[in-house]
């Protein structure tokens, strides 16, 4: 983790960003936090003092930045951008799995817990979802023309197809939403 | 609301749906959905002596049926499948404006906060998802190979496109996918 100077801060985060993977806000309670991150209750205020959302905040710029360089890798190879989608959602099918589908995307798990007391959040989760787009426009080498929305439309067919994946209980969701993406992208068929 | 009796019952679903629309599992706790549906406290064990989610599970029957029948209105024309998914998207866009950006899918909502002790309610996810799926499937005459694929991307793309649009504030995400969705389909380009 970048800029994070404490060792307990680091873990209040980390506790956090998992817990929000999990159930999103609703999960991530002060007490959950603590319970979570083994350090005592005062410290969650003592590293935040502004409370829960700075706190939040916090692990969902962690995600920006963990899965922001997951992506990178992706997407900086030289391959095809369907090779690069392919593994994209490969890569989230095997995650998934490994935590027994039980965890998926944080920042949409939040996003969905938003209310009108929440609107800092929103701020957040939108520029994390916009970093995440740059990143895959970035490497969408050869679609020549409408790569923002071709790269919305693979980070929003990602991200659904978590959510179907996750009431599955099955990786099939995202591995055939990742491979019609991906002969579609091989035809170059997505573009203008 | 089909097969529900009393309409203090009803009230209550429907009051615990719009909760689960707003911010999942955690915004309908007994208490909102109390407070929401301005029933006495006693009434929802009456009428779910189960508990929670057996209320749930009603709610997210109903908007099986709600939703899936406004699926079916659309699917259900004689109209090109590319004509159909411009107008899901362009219907899903309006409602979520017209709320405000605050309230989205009630079943992507739940499944995301879903954990080891709500294994009932990922079962009932999965199925509403299946007839959404299903019902999108049966409209689209014009792709003639793969259409359940065809349809879990356009399912997974309207989630996952409802997420970034919650997050932006703003009908782009939903308007711009569907739009790029089209363009796809009447090419014919999904096609296996």
């Amino acid at each position: 983790m970048a800029k994070v100077e404490s060792p307990t801060k680091a873990k209040m985060i980390l506790a956090t960003l998992d817990l929000l993977r999990a159930s999103g806000l609703s999960g991530a309670g002060i007490n959950n936090i603590v319970e979570a991150g083994g350090a005592p209750k005062g410290s969650v205020y003592h590293f935040f003092p502004a409370g829960k959302h700075a706190l939040v905040t916090a692990a969902l710029r962690e995600a920006e930045q963990a899965v922001g360089g997951a992506f990178r890798t992706i997407f900086s190879q030289a391959a095809s951008a369907s090779h690069k989608v392919r593994m994209l959602f490969h890569a989230t099918a095997e995650r998934l799995e490994a935590n027994g589908f039980l965890k998926g995307c944080p920042v949409a798990a939040v996003t969905l817990d938003l209310d009108e007391s929440s609107a800092d959040l929103r701020t957040v989760c939108e520029a994390v979802f916009r970093t995440w787009r740059e990143i895959i426009a970035a490497g969408l080498d050869d679609v020549p023309d409408n790569r923002h929305d071709v790269a919305q439309l693979i980070l929003a067919a990602l991200e659904g197809a978590l959510v179907l994946a996750r009431a599955q209980a099955s990786r099939a969701p995202l591995e055939e939403t990742g491979a019609l993406l991906a002969t579609m992208l091989s035809r170059g068929s997505l573009r203008d």
